[in-house]
């Protein structure tokens, strides 16, 4: 693809893993509550809460730490103790240094791609997190730039492409994420790649009628970007 | 003053009001509590809470919102009730949907200077919370650029600079905190104006002697400033 020079990555789940931990934080949460809520109701109540507070809280740990707070108080029937509010947020502490772990091949495809192309991260979420994370993954040395993001709509890719004048096939977003990393970006013109990750949170999928048109490409394993790069795309 | 050609603004309580907002939250958050806890005890106690938990959850309502709770639950022995957690939870939703009420003159000013230079909002706190303000403050279309920053640092400006290629000498801060708006922009050369808010918060203040040196002006009211703009500063 001789046309791109600007490569973008999602960074949660693309880079690094992220759901997981918020998946670990909401069974450690089920088993601190077990007294007052069964196990399946806090996860569907939480997701329910999650949603209703995202346009108040945005994404992000704390607004999750204080929606499950939220669910707790009304799933115990207010019977929740001061003790257990307490063990919560500590389960929030405790994601927010929680060991940034990259996926595989992440540094190396990194590596290789930084001599030839300018290289940003591009994530959606809460500033304090995302900037604590980008520090603590070490890979902050191999990127040109950072945007963290609110939420990726089309506006807010050609705001990023119109602040770095960027033409959109310069551009490409590589992200695991089909609804903020790949349709919004495809929509403008640019290239996408889609990078599944094995958990995805509800919030982020998509009906597949959504993605009948396919403008992407889909690959298993970031390993291949350098490759697929080479080729005709 | 010829050389300077962008403006900066802060924008909690320089452009807004918003330390009286916290204010509220937290008076209305003793009543909601004095069952259990003294009030003056709470304030005391939750800027120690806050102040400790500034480097895990960041500026901003989340933040405060978590603090809150953890204070009222160590405070009040654990003897919290659900419905009064639900309650704090509540007055933070609140906070997050407070009218955004610009401070006196600012429309007017902000107009006047947009004609003849660059207008930037450096605003630091939580992304969520800081967008929305943007938006309803009906302020966005009048200025070129927005930075929503984790910190305001000598880095943090160094780095805004370098990524607009803006010279110190052509750049100017107003804000009215002298810790984030003043001294860092000093420090790099760059000049600053100092509109001192009625209400600043504990963490914000600085001893006097750490301003001695009196590299910035200080102006009791922002409608002031196309004036001293045109003198020779």
């Amino acid at each position: 693809m001789p046309d791109i020079n600007v490569i973008a990555f999602d960074a949660d789940d693309t880079l690094w893993v992220n759901e997981p931990i918020f998946n670990k934080a909401e069974e450690k949460c089920k088993r601190i509550l077990s007294d007052h809520i069964e196990p399946d109701r806090l996860s569907e109540k939480l997701y329910e809460t999650e949603i209703k507070n995202l346009k108040i809280f945005g994404y992000g740990i704390k607004g999750f730490v204080l929606s499950l707070i939220e669910t707790a108080v009304e799933l115990s029937g207010q019977n929740i103790s001061g003790h257990e509010i307490q063990e919560i947020i500590n389960v929030g502490k405790e994601m927010t240094t929680h060991p940034v772990n990259l996926l595989p091949c992440i540094e190396q495809t990194v590596c290789e791609l930084k001599a030839e192309y300018t290289l940003m991260i591009i994530t959606k979420g809460d500033l304090f997190d995302q900037e604590s994370k980008i520090a603590r993954s070490g890979l902050d040395q191999h990127f040109d730039h950072f945007e963290i993001v609110s939420s990726k709509t089309v506006d807010t890719y050609l705001n990023i492409l119109n602040h770095y004048s960027i033409s959109p096939s310069h551009f490409l977003m590589v992200g695991n994420s089909l609804k903020s990393d790949v349709l919004p970006v495809t929509e403008i013109g640019a290239h996408a790649i889609h990078i599944p990750f094995h958990t995805t949170w509800e919030h982020e999928k998509i009906e597949t009628n959504e993605t009948t048109d396919k403008s992407y490409i889909e690959l298993e394993d970031i390993s291949l970007l350098p490759k697929i790069l080479e080729s005709n795309f």
